[in-house]
């Protein structure tokens, strides 16, 4: 698939300078077409067996479709609806206590923090943000100690675009880590082999429906079920203990329409293999176009696809006044930062777009 | 709106005697449409800041909707995406331990009974499934004791059809109730206000999207957010320590797509005013046609709108065998049971037909 074919596959792109999706990637007209399409089988006997059959069966090669773009075991990964349900089920797995610590780092997103936070362990925050990217992993390390239980951080920060390198980390030390890629997957090349809970987001970097996701588990059998559905048992009995379900399977907790299922399984079907070198190439180049503008870019070269920048007064008026002229960024509450998100279907057009429009400001 | 309007907004009863709604109510047309209508947005600039807001502010209006259905205050719902979800919700909050007990009934669908096991207390099972609907208060009421803190169970009970009355068991303890209304909401009136947690399904008896729902909590300030989502918060520390939202909202967990919105709306703005006398004497007449028939109904009448009947054999090839002849209803796993649900959309003819595909096996 040539570069223009490949972006002409987003009729949003025919209009907008769509620079947003750390929040939420372009959708496809065949990823579009894919849930329309399925989503006719709500007219008919949608609670029938064989139409419930069709579903868990789908499931499972949904499961293979995300396992494929982190490098992973189908039988390691749970379907899951969001980052935040990803995280809560590791957190609430570990049954953490008072006397335990969870490492983190101040550029994390709250649905990471919350989790996190909730587990009722206590909170070790490592200061990443105002730090060089490559001083991120010592900051990390530094913060670890003998109580700590958990590193959960993301592997792409959603504030700054900075890569944090799990693979060092997960060498440098015996403490499990739980990996947000809310902005690694689709984004960069992600090998979550070795990472103990790696999350996947659907609807960002792979453009599929929202919400769409999942949870890689590396070892399914050594974290409890701590929120069980339908879907986690195998067996139970009448005072609800249970059998699980084999595998990671066993942690997923919702229904997932036959759409989302079409729609997410198009999304990544239409993925281009050199979708990583150009969206390196691209957002290299969103990063020159903003310096040669007089931005000050907060964002390193060489990192993920997000580049942030700072923006003196009101970012959220920048947002709303580049949207009227078709320009879709994001601003980072309370930071002074605005951020665009470069895809391998971004063109050089949409960059000059954005440039010329924060210039006439 | 008279009875053949409303039977006519579903496609699928114009091929199927449907009377599975007790898993998934059948979809009306005008639903289907407002979905495909509200879902074109994912082709537009689906991230930006507008359309962020948009889905925010229609969740408000979805809210109300919710708490229509159930006599409550919308301030007291969080939008939810299934009744395992809300269930979680609530035993979470809790936060019970061993030393703790839930007094739940033998009749519960693991989405109620997983939840209540993994909360770490002690479940107690008051046995109603073979009791006479009129005695399963009292058999309730006698699991409760000293160290229960909370009675989780269903309005309608998934496997005979039998209401519990949750507002006499209100009245006669004062441990807080868990009421499940996946079988209730949609099928029987249902004033949900004294009930301290309620569930909602909206994709069984209200036909909308599958999965869509609601939680009632009467007393918000009342329980812990144990597992904060985005929607959580109002504002939030670095460690993840947060402000939660006003209201019942702080439970949230997951987001929802324009097009479920839509279409719950949809379907609940479709729902006559006669339903639920229309529900009552449809569901009476589907009990007195397997009578007459010769079978073993286990459903009391004047219950709610699911009629069980044992079956001696293999009941799911039952269920197939009737599929083929389009004819949905379902078995109850490991209880020799087949159900039928009527809604108010049900007609004579498809509860013969039914009764005609049963005789010719």
């Amino acid at each position: 698939m040539r570069y223009d074919e490949a972006r002409a596959a987003f009729p949003v792109l025919q209009r907008y300078a769509y620079l947003n999706a750390g929040s939420v990637g372009p959708m496809a007209q065949a990823t579009y077409d894919a849930m329309v399409e399925a989503g006719k089988a709500e007219l008919g006997p949608r609670g029938g067996l064989e139409q419930f059959e069709q579903i868990i069966e789908a499931r499972k090669g949904l499961r293979e479709v995300v396992a494929v773009q982190i490098g992973v075991d189908a039988a390691r990964i749970a379907l899951t609806t969001s980052t935040s349900e990803a995280c809560r089920i590791v957190v609430s797995g570990l049954a953490l206590g008072a006397e335990d610590e969870i490492v983190t780092t101040d550029t994390e997103h709250f649905g990471l923090l919350g989790p996190v936070h909730a587990s009722g362990a206590r909170v070790r925050v490592a200061a990443v943000r105002e730090r060089p990217a490559a001083e991120a992993l010592d900051a990390i390390l530094a913060a670890t100690g003998p109580r700590t239980k958990l590193v959960a951080l993301s592997h792409v920060l959603w504030l700054n675009g900075h890569v944090i390198s799990v693979e060092e980390l997960k060498k440098a030390t015996s403490v499990p880590l739980l990996v947000d890629g809310a902005q690694s997957v689709g984004a960069i090349p992600v090998d979550a082999e070795p990472i103990d809970f790696y999350t996947v987001s659907g609807q960002k970097w792979l453009c599929g429906p929202t919400p769409t996701g999942g949870l890689y588990v590396r070892d399914p059998e050594a974290l409890r079920v701590a929120a069980p559905s339908y879907f986690s048992q195998a067996s139970y009995a009448p005072e609800g203990s249970f059998e699980p379900r084999e595998g990671a399977a066993r942690f997923e907790r919702s229904w997932i329409p036959a759409a989302f299922i079409a729609g997410f399984e198009a999304a990544v079907a239409a993925l281009p293999g050199w979708r990583f070198e150009r969206a390196r190439e691209i957002t290299d180049r969103c990063r020159e176009l903003l310096l040669g503008a007089g931005f000050d870019v907060v964002t390193e070269p060489g990192q993920g696809t997000l580049v942030s920048w700072r923006w003196d007064g009101d970012t959220t008026a920048v947002v709303k006044r580049l949207y009227g002229d078709d320009v879709v960024i994001r601003d980072l509450p309370r930071t002074g930062l605005l951020r665009a998100s470069c895809g391998y279907w971004t063109s050089e057009d949409d960059l000059q777009r954005r440039v010329a429009a924060l210039a006439a400001l």
